[in-house]
């Protein structure tokens, strides 16, 4: 296969083939041009060379192009902590899941850096990342409890763990080197959390 | 001077002689009768006994009259953090913070689980409940890094401080005790939070 199938298959190109990631290109871009509020699906629909059809087949409105993979990352960590071993300590089970999201976002880094630019452009935006971000704590809270860990400390280790994925995030996104490492600055921002004093 | 007297200068009643108060008190009655969706200003002046006019010159919108106190709990945390000692750690100045949440909400223990119920009825409720907590999450970074705390330890330190808040204040909500102190309650999830191990 030439260089530019394979990546093509592994969806890293800058103009990847599907229709998703083509209306997900076209609608950071048009955000980042002329504002969110004032793109359309039409819009977004015309940059990425498809029919307003087509991305209503992939999304449910202009907000969810953002956010349609929020169901992998959550998924993918909440799997970790329900597979952690059943001596893993609840914080140790939520490092596994941050070390899940590192895994699933991990070679995203050019694309979260935009997709962050263009949140952080909208209020609207930022709403909705806040409320990803909300029932990922709950999501990971009900994880923690399945292990039979009691409810004040499941609530308190899953948002202990949201906080290190947050603020690890960012500092991933904000990371000019090209190389940075998801899971190593989750996992770090962690580490200082527990470390923290009165 | 009378109870009654007494009673509506603290602004305690069951009807806030105030129309802000009472317009509140409306809204939270109607979200939770009829949802939020369902409810107008209309509907809420008319319960409240004021005109919409009355309504506006209190509240930008009605989602508005369940957050309109929120610079209140936001600056005086923030003035806690600014006025600990000098020598108090980052996590200090943050206890000082929830002390000072505690302060300005304690005495509000059925106005609190009244409201906690009309906004857990509505996602646009949630969500702008979720904003509140970002800004306070910002206001405090920013109130820390003024102590000339650094950018990275402000922002876990001011986190951890706002999941006590959250955590705490749904305890303290939740708990069916009337002298329930909110103080007590978000200074026991500090200390849980600071104790969690690997």
């Amino acid at each position: 296969m030439s260089p530019c199938v394979i990546t093509t298959l592994l969806g890293m190109g800058r103009w990847e083939p599907d229709a998703a990631g083509r209306l997900r290109e076209a609608a950071i871009a048009l955000y980042l041009e002329r504002g969110y509020e004032q793109t359309t699906v039409a819009d977004i629909a015309e940059r990425a060379g498809v029919t307003a059809r087509t991305f209503f087949r992939h999304f449910a409105d202009k907000r969810e192009v953002l956010f349609n993979g929020s169901e992998v990352l959550e998924e993918s960590m909440v799997s970790a902590v329900t597979d952690a071993p059943a001596d893993a300590s609840p914080v140790a089970a939520i490092g596994a899941a941050l070390d899940a999201s590192g895994e699933v976002l991990g070679d995203r880094h050019a694309y979260a850096r935009q997709r962050s630019a263009a949140v952080a452009s909208s209020v609207e935006l930022q709403e909705r990342e806040l409320v990803k971000m909300a029932r990922l704590a709950g999501a990971l809270t009900d994880a923690l409890r399945g292990r039979g860990v009691g409810e004040i400390e499941a609530r308190l280790v899953a948002e202990t763990g949201v906080t290190a994925f947050r603020v690890g995030f960012e500092r991933w996104v904000t990371d000019p080197a090209d190389d940075a490492d998801l899971s190593t600055a989750v996992r770090q921002v962690l580490q200082e959390l527990l470390a923290l004093r009165g």
